[in-house]
């Protein structure tokens, strides 16, 4: 019996996982309002009432979404720095993953928060309040890595890192928003020269030891 | 009888602008796709017939709503630069006004042009084609400053205009997005400060002195 409940609830697990994908998918490109239960029913092939089972709600489908889409991100961004060594090199991995990310269109419109954000910034609720969490989250990301560098001596200590945190930031979505709206791809480099120009300019002499150097990256971007 | 045709075309045109205002307003926090006819007339207290007689299809709609927002972002940002005088003058007027205007709030949900691309990045069509060159209009806005600003010797002519103008439309976009998502309105001085940091570390000695001091916007943003 218990064995029995027990594959239930793994085979439920899985359409659950099979409808996010799905639903990321849809949302990444035509918005989380666009994410009806009736369209993605369609598309799945599932009755309506089978996806009322997993989400009750319009709503409780964007939050699942949001954090599939979250999950998503963490694999490709936040992971690979687990191998960066701690301070610099680990900021610059997560800017440079981070770019590459959107590059390789892991979601097909894009970053998947900036267009969330975009969508729900003017909609107070819990979606926008996720949404505005998760990017929190994101900032504070990298304002660690920002102070971990400066405690390593890698990176100058009169530098805010919040001030930081938001350049950085700023130059990625700039890229995102380049390359989704005009398909510029030579943002990415843009937006690559400018914060290591950046990281450059503000580490140590130990520190500049630890980044590409700027030309080094234009050569690799020209191939 | 021409007087009495002159009259109707006139009324004509004020009930377009003032159906295009409105149209705006909706837009800039609802989005484009949120602007249906329908709402519009309930809006107005006018009929869907008589909507339809200005704006035939929802596109045509939400085409000539880009276009008079547009016509607000001339006015609101593009015209106050005709008073500063060409080359950096005239660039740094551009960015600082620009900000004052997302941070006043001249559209209710930020800027709309960013709010307008992020919608419809992934929609081609005619709104998202317009939508593009509006942006394309304004990097060439900054990107000809800049070019001013080299060949009046204020600013240094190893900098790429290009790079400078995404750079400087980054931190603004990442501060109008900074303030919706979050309502920091830090984000606008942390622009102000990266952006004014930059130019005075490209500009020549002339160029410097036609900027104010960094310590100076400081200042002027903590009052």
């Amino acid at each position: 019996m218990k064995a029995a409940k027990n594959a239930a609830r793994a085979r439920g697990e899985r359409t659950r996982q099979a409808i996010l994908k799905t639903a990321v998918d849809i949302a990444s490109v035509e918005g989380l309002e666009g994410l009806t239960i009736g369209r993605l029913a369609a598309k799945l092939s599932l009755s309506k009432s089978g996806l009322f089972a997993h989400f009750g709600s319009k709503e409780d489908l964007q939050l699942a979404t949001v954090d599939a889409a979250r999950a998503i991100f963490i694999r490709e961004v936040i992971r690979p720095t687990f191998e960066a060594a701690r301070g610099l090199p680990c900021l610059w991995t997560l800017c440079d993953v981070w770019l590459a990310y959107v590059q390789r269109g892991v979601f097909r419109g894009g970053c998947f928060f900036a267009a969330a954000a975009a969508e729900f910034d003017s909609r107070p609720g819990p979606v926008r309040d996720r949404v505005a969490e998760i990017m929190r989250e994101w900032l504070s990301t990298l304002r660690r890595a920002i102070v971990d560098a400066q405690q390593a001596l890698q990176l100058a200590n009169d530098i805010d890192p919040a001030q930081l945190a938001f350049e950085i930031n700023s130059l990625e979505m700039g890229a995102n928003w380049a390359f989704q709206l005009h398909g510029d791809k030579q943002a990415f480099k843009r937006a690559r020269d400018s914060i290591l120009e950046r990281l450059q300019r503000g580490s140590t002499e130990l520190g500049s030891t630890l980044l590409p150097s700027l030309k080094g990256t234009r050569n690799r971007k020209k191939r």
